[in-house]
């Protein structure tokens, strides 16, 4: 396997780069991503591309593993390495959706269990504000039928998944994950991570039962400062 | 950024600036503060003044980082540094209650699914014996109507949020966390902790099913000596 | 504060000093034992006697922490060292029961729920075969009446634990945590643990509904190695 | 006890020594294995024999602990050494099973409830696909009658848990654990993880409420790649 030099990446901030792999990693540290899901950026040197590591696990991967995609998600830059096989979520969501320029996908645990049963996940508290009344659950069913294989293969999927994702932030994909998307990295990996403590705190109130009072129409728009966590994460796992 | 040299602090003892950071520390460690929360501690030289971190991650924290608040929770000496937005929180406490010392805001985990469902968080062992008959929850739409950002962001809420503390110890923030005061930081540190092990435990036994037999009123009484606990957790974060 | 040197144990079997420290730490690194509770075993030396740490948080403690107590738990050679209050529990249970040789009062936290709703805790998998048929809740008010304190502070709430525990392994103690006997140390450390894990499975079991299929008294009678557990675990804290 | 040299394996890849402690100390630290359980794998060299750990906790195991055992489970070159008593199990599932090249039995936490409850555990996202409709549940009473001891202590009771794992990958233990079998010891070690990955989902959506949408029979076909999860479990638990 040919691993590309660093001066392929001449042009590249090299902080995009770090903060690519910390953005790995931190998801990993916090239980939402683990041996699969991936994460991307728009290319901040051409907005009809994208960056993502080659097909490892999150927690491992370092600068070197990055890969320049165009927006029909094939590989630029490959140089023999492998490639995610659902790289069309990213892909997909980047070309409808010019306000986006990073997505996570992953298979957050507690998030699954809101994909298969029937109460929407919402925002409980105020760090889930983003989840607005409720998120939308793609079925793959519905796009590639009962025969299906669960994954987003093809484009055509990419599409219909960035089409039930709409204007929102969170995606859930029926027995499988979700996705996330913002505007920027530091957004993104805080709404991945917050999707996954709202639906935390949304599992223990069904478990106390009675009517749970969401955050209202108002709330759900508050602004959040994502510096902090964004800083005490990348101490967290190290990273520079 | 400025930082102020140690020497602005000549006349502060120091073990209690260590402890400031310790309690920042032991709470992040136990889980009950993330990226975000805060601890204060009334200044012992100024009844009229108190003191907190810059704002930065509470597992980040050192000595250096603390800056000296009035009551009306302006800062005296940030130099330039970030404060909290939500200082007024502890300000007001210390204006309502002047036997309260110490005072913890964090997003307790277990706690938030209590403060947006029916059934109060109330003491369920001796160790939780603080949260008396159950706890309130103060409801910012009270006070800043239906369009409020869901922080406590003025004096006004500040003062809200402590006249819904009254005399107890812990109150609750709907769809946020709560807010712990005690007559000494040790003591708000093990209240933080242990209303967090209590919502854990009330929510175990609700999914039990059945009544459940909670502290009586004179259970509810218990002295509590808090110095084993945290001896331990200064020896977990490695505290002096 | 005096420490006795070592030599003060001269005629101690020092693996028996070694295994009490073990225990303790075990304890705390597998969630059963936190700041508080406590771990004994009945004196080698002398049935009439038994070994406790002074009074600190269980992961904390070192060989050189070891009191010898009496039967009636006054503390033969403490030298000023701060005792557990509720050390009770141990002589109480040791005076009641000479095939107990080992006992310990934990918190353990999936078990309090258990303490205070209706459903007994009880067999539900192998490993939890001594937990019989369900457990007996021991219920302070019972004794002390309703203005009591929780905690097992005299003989007399000692002694009536102690006749609570009866035959058993396991008593439960109402919004407190449990006392586990056993003829030995490991076991006892074995069934502290498993207790607890006991607890969770049959929390989660309830939380699936239906009938749980618990063993039955031919099971509950499952002769039980503790060897294994005991030599990893002690791997894990580093014991000797 | 007699520690046989190392050159007693000169003909057994090396690799597959070094994977089989692997897949021990993976399975011991994503919790699928606490100080009990076993893995195998059948003997690449000979396909009536397989090789096993002495009975020792898995997360404590090394190269040095492999043992043969015959499809009788005999073993071949025990020189003494402790084997697991419930070594049947694996003997048992490599005699009805020529497609099966691993074996992990375990007392994965989250699964025991389904072994005792009344609702099958089923393929609730895409990992656990191989889960299918629902697996089986061995009842060892039907075979060994109420006065049983828990264990697969003969050949007897491991055909008959062989039997009733059928040609599938998964069969529960009622009030004890589980076996997995597959066709390498990779896919194994996945599906053991992921089963327990999959009850977790099953239950927080049962505790949501309402019908869960399982996979359909065609997503449980989905064929699975696991070389991605175990090269990071290899680099997790530090092994080459």
């Amino acid at each position: 396997m040919t691993v590309p030099n660093m001066s392929d990446y001449d042009d590249l901030d090299p902080q995009i780069a770090r903060d690519l792999v910390a953005a790995n990693h931190i998801l990993a540290a916090n239980g939402v991503l683990d041996s699969f899901g991936h994460v991307s950026v728009r290319d901040p040197r051409n907005p009809e591309r994208y960056l993502q590591m080659q097909a490892i696990a999150p927690r491992d991967v370092t600068v070197g593993d990055i890969i320049t995609f165009d927006l029909d998600s094939k590989a630029i830059d490959a140089n023999g390495r492998p490639v995610y096989r659902e790289r069309f979520i990213h892909g997909e969501i980047y070309k409808k959706r010019p306000d986006v320029n990073a997505v996570v996908h992953s298979h957050s645990p507690t998030i699954i269990p809101f994909s298969v049963t029937q109460k929407p996940l919402r925002a409980i508290f105020h760090n889930g504000h983003f989840l607005g009344q409720g998120v939308p659950v793609w079925e793959i069913r519905e796009f590639a039928g009962e025969q299906n294989n669960m994954l987003v293969l093809s484009h055509e999927l990419g599409k219909s998944l960035a089409e039930a994702l709409g204007q929102g932030s969170v995606v859930l994909m029926r027995g499988h994950g979700n996705a996330v998307a913002s505007p920027d990295l530091k957004t993104t990996v805080f709404r991945a991570i917050y999707t996954e403590v709202n639906a935390k705190l949304q599992l223990q109130a069904t478990a106390l039962g009675g009517p749970i009072n969401f955050l209202n129409e108002y709330e759900q728009l508050k602004a959040q400062n994502v510096d902090r966590p964004w800083a005490t994460w990348k101490k967290q796992v190290g990273a520079s």
